[in-house]
């Protein structure tokens, strides 16, 4: 039934597609589903009894701010905490530089509202995240893509895409979102000279930073700016926006993240997200800070970062068990996800359909390409199964993927 | 020092005023500062052993759960008690026309994204609450309003801003804020006729429904509204989008509030969430349901009606006693706040500066008014202080009003 209404919906909801991987997990509740699908954390590394006993401290001394309204910029201890947890990053932010966020994706609402007129041209990796279009789309940004190679965006070829004047770029440098990859010094030197160069802000994503299993952390963005080095009166924060969040280190389920900028660009998306929610919700922002506090985070990442490898490198071996040599993927060094990319020809819809009626699922490829489809592409999680479970559904998904090429090789001889 | 990036905000930005009530928030935190200018619930009435319970339930029973990612619709069993409670209320949803929000503020967002093109006039209260003021705003906004008087807003002269085709209405119909008014049922019955006649839809904001210390209470519009008995397909809303919130039943802090709307309008309102923010905590969520569970919630109002009665009676009483005969006042049946009006020429900002020496706040009147300062008034919250600091906090600004009427009757005299 239509809605009384439709008549009167704005112009901007027309954009607003309903996530594939939103309908995908409805799908795949099924507990019979071993699902590649979401980006869901492992629930066996939450520290509940750290949570529990965050929580009982919370109510039992502070119970009257916690459960009250509260800043909208958020809680003071936990925007310092967040401080020096970044200093060992490199990133010198201070307090001011710092606003807490309802999860990542209110970072992308809030500065999407924050800099995109409709019509306004956005360069992004293609493919890239898909929440992220999604806010984009929704203040009517256009796009301008810079496709990835195994070392990131490919800034070697993107002179041609900032002549054409984006308003900002938005990166995902580390173990990117669906590709896996993670943006070389190299060419994270290239991106900040071209940024100051055209003066063209970036929109650093970091979710995942902590999450290397191999390799050597590279700086991110944010650091190598050498824009913020041209000031004088404390540490002002130059061509960079940089965006991280609690929810692949602690739990996703309090919706705890947040956005480092200069603190005038700060004040501008403080009084954003004023409208948009008036503060994160001060429980689980004291919550936050009590499991993280006194060096937890440090310590409970290396569970994680023990347990994600071992997943990556389970999936990683029975892909190369059974999929099919026509068939090729990336080697992701950290993050939660990794990216197959199939023989053209194959429609990855109808593989994910053919991949359901065997028990499995995974996101297709095409809503990650801001300027439509291109080629035929699987993002698989790895962080969510088990081990075993993850060899036995990469076998059950080699059959659905066996059966497409199939079906691909009949077509052309046809 | 201006941003780097200034000449990069969008358009919508201009529009986003910092809230004074937000700014004024900061100068009130002096302790020796009683303020009535917040909206704070009294955290007194915290049911904070209920909150340690329930936060052990959750977390010993369903952590995995509780901490992951979750549906964008918010917590079923939540919603399924919210549908529950409502019924009582005579508002028949099902589960399909609930939609958990961060707060009633992000209900205003999403609404705002959902029907607002830069230019449509929406027809509100004069005044009306300044948080959705700054929601639609955002999104281009220009306002109809029609003032209000003792009874709420005047239904009698309004088919006038009617014919000037506003894209919806936005009425707070409960002890209205700031105005602390009650929409009387003639009106109501009026109101949702004109919305029929001339197809165009309410929103209904009842933060406060639930706290009334006098009077018998009245159907809320979307029980009224007529055309939601067309329909013969189970339950479908008509013209009425319906918000209400836990923050003044249970505790702000959580940021756990809801719509009710048709199944279709929740389905784009679910969609505009999930590139705002994904979803509610999940963590609030359970938290929220295990505390308002079992009839909990009622019968903790009852305990929250007699704190705020009292709180009303002696602001009530105070002002009776402290304030000059030409100042006027609004009797509130329910809610947080009063409504003070003084005579013309008294600059309400000039008195809240002098207020404050007294150390004692309010928030002037006319960030309320959507298209401009309408005379001279004061919003006092009465729930937050105590009834003995709520009498000295009358008698403080009694002296700054009395210098203010002096101060008025000078410049005339000159």
């Amino acid at each position: 039934m239509a809605a009384p209404w439709a008549h009167r919906y704005a112009q901007r909801t027309k954009s607003a597609k309903s996530s594939i991987i939103r309908e995908l997990l409805k799908l795949t509740q099924r507990p019979e589903v071993i699902s590649f699908a979401g980006g869901l954390p492992a629930p066996e590394v939450f520290p509940v009894a750290r949570f529990q006993e965050a929580c009982q401290r919370v109510l039992q001394t502070q119970a009257a701010t916690a459960l009250q309204y509260g800043p909208t910029e958020g809680y003071r201890p936990l925007r310092e905490l967040i401080v020096a947890h970044m200093v060992r990053y490199g990133i010198l932010a201070n307090v001011d530089n710092v606003l807490i966020t309802s999860g990542s994706q209110q970072a992308l609402d809030l500065i999407a509202k924050l800099l995109i007129n409709r019509g306004d041209r956005i360069l992004v990796e293609s493919p890239t995240y898909l929440g992220a279009l999604q806010a984009f789309d929704l203040m009517g940004a256009e796009y301008v893509s810079v496709p990835i190679d195994d070392h990131g965006m490919q800034t070697c070829d993107m002179e041609h895409a900032l002549r054409s004047g984006p308003k900002f770029m938005y990166i995902l440098p580390n173990f990117q979102n669906p590709g896996g990859v993670t943006l070389s010094r190299k060419r994270r030197d290239q991106l900040v000279a071209l940024s100051d160069k055209y003066g063209i802000p970036i929109i650093e994503d970091d979710p995942y930073g902590q999450l290397r299993y191999e390799g050597e952390h590279i700086s991110p963005l944010v650091v190598l700016d050498r824009t913020n080095l041209a000031r004088d009166s404390g540490y002002k924060l130059g061509n960079v926006i940089y965006l991280s969040t609690f929810s692949k280190v602690l739990a996703p389920g309090l919706r705890v993240a947040w956005i480092v900028a200069p603190p005038d660009v700060i004040a501008k998306l403080v009084q954003l997200k004023q409208s948009a929610d008036l503060h994160t919700s001060t429980f689980t922002q004291m919550v936050t800070y009590e499991v993280a506090r006194d060096g937890f985070m440090d310590e409970h990442v290396k569970l994680i970062r023990a347990t994600y490898k071992e997943r990556r490198d389970a999936m990683l071996s029975a892909l190369q068990d059974y999929f099919p040599p026509e068939v090729s993927w990336t080697h992701p060094q950290g993050g939660l996800f990794l990216w197959v990319t199939m023989p053209p020809g194959v429609d990855s819809s109808r593989l994910l359909e053919s991949a359901l009626r065997q028990d499995v699922a995974f996101v297709p490829g095409h809503p990650f390409y801001p300027n439509g489809d291109e080629g035929s592409h699987m993002r698989l999680n790895f962080s969510n199964a088990k081990p075993e479970m993850i060899r036995e559904g990469v076998r059950r998904l080699s059959i659905a993927v066996a059966h497409a090429l199939e079906h691909r090789t009949a077509a052309v001889m046809v």
